[in-house]
């Protein structure tokens, strides 16, 4: 449980009222910043104004997915008002404050370690990469059905990468009756898709190779599906990319050549924002619960 | 090889291509009605029109999976001009000549009834069924990703039926991970559930037991979703109706209910026209080799 607990929620989404019902849910006292349009009052959370010296009450700020912007800004999209978090309100948070957020950029960085407070990017885990995996090979076979005119079923799928999505894809193209190529570099990745049942190709043989590729899925964050990569590919291809922005396409050349090729970052939160939600409840509840043992305060 | 047969191509749209393409590229001489829009002319095909008197040359007509209307008249993209077949038309046919269609309604099934003509409708064969599950089940698993905001994974999913597009359906759905219960009554089909590692329900039980579903796809094409059993569905659950027209959904209650629920035939000409196409060039092509050989044409 979370009794005892303040949490001040400073914007967020969809995916952020998930995170918002589970800590309420385990009797944390919610507070909540830039949540003015939201019809559905949650019960037990309070709507409050982001006043410095109201700060030093709370044991943890929680941020949404995007973080903070540039300037402190951050997204919300239950109010018209901005909101801003500037260094100034950090310097009233209690020593024992933790922040966590989706991403952590430069300018939440720098203050926080400024001010030593201790700051958790949920992006940047293992297992939350893992878990957002899941919405996102959905939001991908989403894609990759209204994008072509034939079906996954006995295409040719090839996915760059068996990381922490690319196993998922990968895993998921297969069932669906594909027939999965991975393309990856270590013997490790060679040896697991061997295990697996898919093909594997090594990423430096992969120019040669793509000449009957029908969806060409892209999960490693380098630019790896070059100019030479794409001229190679059949100009009915359809080209995915999952890496996070600005992906590992060249979608200049893919534009010119004619082949349809989509960005596709941040799909959780688009075609599952629910289940998105609840995967980063679940590691945020989880961690503010090791925390709250952690500092003495006992688990309730 | 099709050397020799002369076909008739009337009305048709995007799958039609597909089954033109396969015939001419077994030497077939393939004629066109109702293409005039097209682009791209087939290298060894003819437009030509719709006089009865040139209709006693062709070894088999070929209608679109609509087949015709109440009047005769024949669906085609290709064209502006509206496309009829009357039954004088049919009394020019030659005796070995055999029409192929999609779907028969009355006015087709009558004329060629009374004139014994061969008719052959491509889509109550079993095979075309099954494969056309593929594109149907890829087309579903969209359209649950696009109307839901969790995933399919871990998710509650109900299926209704295990006939063929059912067991393509529970495996794709199980495959992905969805917590997936078969819906039927036969013991058959229980043991056939159980086999494939799902729940299994009797259809009898349906409305007592549906309460913590998050999806339910009925492939049944009877009024098996009864008023009763969406008032006992949670208000976020999604219906997918997959039974040919009008469904199996009584989805004037739906609404009432404010349960979004959908009614999805014809998905694999939508989402998959290529492969759908294929589908029916394939079974044509072995149907009208067959015939060639049974009527001492010989196989070329």
């Amino acid at each position: 449980m979370l009794t005892g607990i303040h949490i001040l929620f400073v914007g967020g989404d969809a995916r952020q009222l998930e995170v918002i019902r589970k800590c309420i849910e385990l009797d944390a006292n919610a507070y909540l910043v830039g949540y003015d349009n939201l019809d559905s009052g949650f019960i037990g959370s309070t709507k409050v104004e982001l006043l410095p010296e109201t700060l030093n009450k709370y044991d943890a700020i929680v941020l949404p997915v995007s973080g903070v912007d540039e300037k402190g800004f951050v997204e919300s999209i239950f109010t018209t008002h901005p909101v801003q978090l500037k260094e100034s309100h950090f310097t009233y948070l209690k020593k024992s404050c933790t922040v966590y957020t989706g991403i952590a950029n430069q300018y939440l960085k720098e203050i926080c370690s400024k001010l030593q407070i201790p700051l958790i990017p949920l992006m940047d885990r293992d297992d939350v990469a893992i878990y957002n995996s899941i919405p996102t090979v959905e939001g991908t076979l989403m894609l990759a059905i209204q994008n072509t005119d034939f079906t996954i079923h006995r295409s040719n799928c090839m996915v760059l990468g068996l990381g922490r999505v690319g196993m998922s894809l990968s895993r998921a193209l297969h069932a669906l009756g594909a027939f999965v190529t991975v393309v990856v570099r270590k013997p490790e990745d060679m040896a697991r898709a061997y295990e697996m049942g898919l093909n594997q190709l090594d990423l430096r043989d992969l120019k040669q190779n793509v000449s009957d590729v029908d969806i060409l899925f892209n999960t490693i964050p380098h630019k790896v599906v070059t100019a030479e990569v794409i001229a190679n590919l059949k100009p009915t291809a359809l080209l995915i990319d999952l890496a996070s922005k600005p992906g590992g396409c060249d979608f200049r050349f893919a534009e010119k050549r004619g082949i349809k090729a989509i960005l596709a970052p941040g799909l959780p939160g688009i075609v599952a924002p629910k289940t998105a939600g609840q995967i980063i409840a679940n590691t945020l509840v989880r961690l503010l619960m090791e925390s709250n043992n952690t500092t003495g305060r006992g688990l309730h």
